[in-house]
């Protein structure tokens, strides 16, 4: 399925804030629309976010060729806002740069829409790749978990984490994926188990605390998830939860891989510490569906993301090779073999 | 606060039902009435049932001696009804045998009720006493994080692991205390941060899966939560998610106490492989008041327990003494030695 593409009118965007009630796709024809669904999570997951970026920028120099505007005031405008949407993601800058660079190289506007579309399809291909070569170093593993979505919904079409889930499930069906919820958003009931629904997958929704039980009880063979961002160092900053299971997986002796593209490899960030922690609204926490949970004057603390560090990170599976922190060079991440344009992390 | 009480009219109790938005003392004139509370969850938590039942057992001699009714055929009725209105409630039934014990051994209306009262203030005082022992243990911790309710609201006056906060409290204002929500029933978000909100505690409330993060970034002095059980070996069995936390403390390098009565270690409990996980259902998981959360085909997996091995817990804080498990002998529970009717689970 694809979640996130580019059409004559602007961007098609599955509505994520509507799942699994509804699936209803957005036309997004101007760049503060795309800020807007952005923040409100319409759009969420890295690598998503990565294309969005590139597609929001795009759709500004359309929307500029079309009104007769100056199109590097137009692009640097864009620029600042969709990279100041949402700060932690990496991703986002990366896809928003890739436009900004190729117009400071002198492309005209249809190719700048041509470098915003290699990207989402360097994405699907990579996608897929991911998923190939994580379902090959879990072969055997039965019962997975996983937390938050990292699926189609992540991405364009394949996902990470759910893309190894995905290639796994054609090997063999799986006899049972652990879908953590994912407090607050609850992006995994949400999006990850409507997922694997849709694909036929086997699964069971639990509340993110009882991950741990189950892992220890001997339940889980192996844990994926997907990465916001990866340190030099294999530090593994992703969404809020991770961690423990990282912790949990290692006490159990299970794999806890990390499926990720080789540009969530951030050379320029030497350690998880060096990493920004983005604190979301008190009211993702206090409210749902806007009804009070909690006393009237009770605050809250909500950091989206937490780091994982690299020695518990059995396993980071991208595109181009499986590495394993412990022993392996994590950064810098591999250049991306067939094209030039879609991997501005590296040279 | 003391949540549940004697009067001269019946049991006064605070409904939890109605918290935390609505602070509502009822006043049960019937054992019926305790009977109807005590399975619609008004009055929970092992401590707080325990001496329930006790009351209403009293409740139901003081009635039947005003109406002339026989009182041994009274008790006997009382008897099954509350130990039957939760029957997985262990010590709910042990409250009702205390003053049915005493019955036995020919106590009389107003005994019986000095019985159950007795049982209550013993409460009361063990829960003080815990509380200041672990204040003790952690003197100079000014960031606590605690999960579920393990406060006055799970007992008679102060509980457990919130009574360790309060004593903490009272030697100098904590810097915060962070608060786990407590997915799926939030009874930390809900009765947690009720309580230390009325105690002018400052608290902040956050996802489960938020606190391995805080714990690893430094933002935590130690972890304080109760126990449903302690097995002979120190392992502790208690709500969802408290192992998730003990492995993140165990990581960061700060304390992971246990505050519980003595007669929470369960000497015929070998290891936390014996202790039964209660899986509870669904629909809690997947739903919140009444609305669908995730996918209408996805399922759930819901253990309302998890078992945190006895090398993760740093102690064990009763009101007779501080236990480390990886050193110390944790079973058999030490006897109380002021009182014979209060304890039934020793001899």
């Amino acid at each position: 399925m694809r979640t996130l593409d580019w059409s004559a009118c602007g961007i098609r965007l599955i509505d994520q804030n509507r799942l699994p009630d509804e699936e209803l796709f957005l036309m997004v024809r101007e760049v503060d629309e795309l800020v807007a669904h952005i923040q409100s999570l319409a759009v969420r997951g890295a690598m998503a976010l990565g294309v969005a970026g590139a597609l929001g920028m795009a759709l500004a120099a359309v929307r500029a060729k079309e009104r007769g505007e100056d199109l590097d005031a137009a692009l640097d405008e864009a620029a600042t806002k969709l990279s100041n949407s949402r700060p932690t993601a990496v991703n986002l800058s990366i896809g928003v740069e890739n436009v900004a660079r190729a117009r400071r190289e002198g492309a005209g506007v249809a190719e700048l829409v041509e470098v915003a579309l290699a990207m989402r399809d360097a994405d699907i291909e990579a996608n897929l790749a991911i998923g190939l070569r994580g379902a090959e170093l879990l072969r055997g593993a039965r019962r997975i978990l996983t937390h938050c979505n990292a699926g189609a919904l992540a991405g364009v079409e394949h996902g990470t984490a759910l893309s190894v889930v995905m290639a796994l499930q054609r090997e063999q069906p799986l006899d049972v994926v652990y879908v953590c919820e994912t407090r607050p958003l609850l992006q995994g009931v949400r999006l990850t188990a409507w997922e694997l629904a849709r694909g036929g997958v086997e699964h069971r929704v639990i509340v993110d605390a009882a991950a741990a039980g189950l892992m220890l009880g001997g339940e889980v063979d192996a844990v994926v998830v997907g990465a916001d961002r990866i340190a030099a160092n294999g530090d593994v900053a992703n969404k809020v939860g991770s961690l423990s299971h990282a912790l949990a997986a290692h006490r159990a002796g299970i794999p806890f891989v990390v499926a990720a593209p080789e540009d969530t490899i951030d050379a320029g960030t030497a350690s998880g510490a060096d990493i920004p922690i983005e604190y979301r609204s008190e009211s993702e926490v206090l409210t749902f569906e806007g009804r009070e949970i909690g006393p009237p004057k009770s605050k809250a603390l909500n950091p989206a993301f937490d780091v994982t560090p690299a020695d518990l990170v059995t396993a980071v599976v991208t595109q181009r090779r499986t590495i394993l922190p412990a022993t392996d060079q994590v950064a810098p991440a591999l250049p991306h073999p067939d094209t030039t344009g879609v991997c501005p992390s590296t040279p």
